[in-house]
């Protein structure tokens, strides 16, 4: 399957690309060989004539009556978001929260490997949880660095968010997944994703007071 | 302000609508008393001309150089969304990530209560996690249809993450957040939203091996 690399895609094309990957993964880890863009479509709720459209676009195609072969899109998705075989990410935080996104299995099924987990609780620096031994935010900087992390999940409390932000910042980090409920504030040239459940809970409200769906917009 | 409340809205514009929310009530909780198109857009990342066409389009309206006064908008997003006073909701899974949710300060500035916590480890029922004593999971529909609640958080282990879906269904449940990294099967009155960071983490892979941003879609 010819999928080209070099094309530039838009941020709406690449966030549906994500969620169509993490489906489709699940998908062969239960088992299956084939998906259909309706199958997609359901799962994800993105419209099945958009879901042909975008496989269209990364120049895949189905077989009629059977669909695409979970392999062949799981290989050219991973092609064109560039992924290669393993992703280092550092975690900030080793509370509660650290700890339940060091639990997440699909973070390793995925290529997404958190090997260097930092905190500034003197308590917690040095001890070992899910088999990463803490290590202290001074050394942040360094270890970023010499390991060429580019990824950074922030799981601290929301009054050092900021402050480590900047850390992050300084050490080179290109994208921080916040997981505190306070907007963080970057450079241009780093890409910030929220992980908070207020936004959600907040849309879903609207939902639960009208009973009709609007569609896509 | 003329809000019209029976306008339907699309999926799109209620998603934005969500994150101008989030983030003015941050700015409100910071002393601000107004902002503008253009700051919204900087921190949301969400074109400038298109927030402003959105707040047109909600019959909002700025003053020139001064921007949009922050209650005002507050209170004509919260009207938009249906929002009044208090949305109640159920936290199911008492591990971690539960923890970690319970202890979400900006849950609370937006009006979320989770009063019902539930949880099906002997060793936690009836233990107090955050001012909260744990409930068994066998209780839960009685206790969802006696409050009347519509939204879920689902903060379990994968493996009994169906499971407690299909409970949460049974019950009257139309809302989950489903904080697990699996996706879990619901009738088509539920909505889903996921919140796990795979996605987001996928989504941001392009752009590390990409520096030239296309844009939105």
């Amino acid at each position: 399957m010819a999928v080209e690399r070099e094309k530039i895609y838009s941020e709406g094309i690449i966030t549906r690309l994500s969620q169509y990957l993490k489906y489709i993964v699940h998908l062969r880890d239960t088992g299956k060989r084939t998906v259909t863009s309706l199958e997609i479509s359901g799962h994800t709720k993105i419209n099945s004539a958009e879901v042909r459209r975008d496989l269209i676009y990364f120049g895949l195609k189905g077989k009629r009556g059977v669909g695409f072969n979970i392999d062949e899109l799981i290989s050219a998705f991973n092609k064109i978001l560039g992924y290669n075989d393993k992703v280092n990410i550092a975690l900030i935080g080793a509370g509660n929260l650290g700890k339940a996104i060091l639990n997440y299995k699909m973070l390793d099924r995925f290529g997404f490997k958190i090997e260097n987990v930092f905190d500034n609780n003197p308590e917690v620096i040095g001890k070992v949880i899910s088999s990463r031994k803490i290590k202290a935010i001074s050394e942040l900087g360094k270890i970023i660095k010499e390991k060429g992390i580019n990824i950074a999940i922030l799981a601290v409390p929301e009054d050092s968010a900021q402050n480590v932000t900047d850390l992050l910042v300084d050490s080179g980090i290109r994208v921080i997944i916040n997981y505190t409920s306070i907007p963080i504030k970057v450079p241009g040239t780093v890409d910030v994703e929220t992980n908070d459940p207020i936004e959600k809970l907040l849309h879903t409200l609207y939902y639960l007071s009208n009973t009709v769906y609007a569609g896509y917009n």
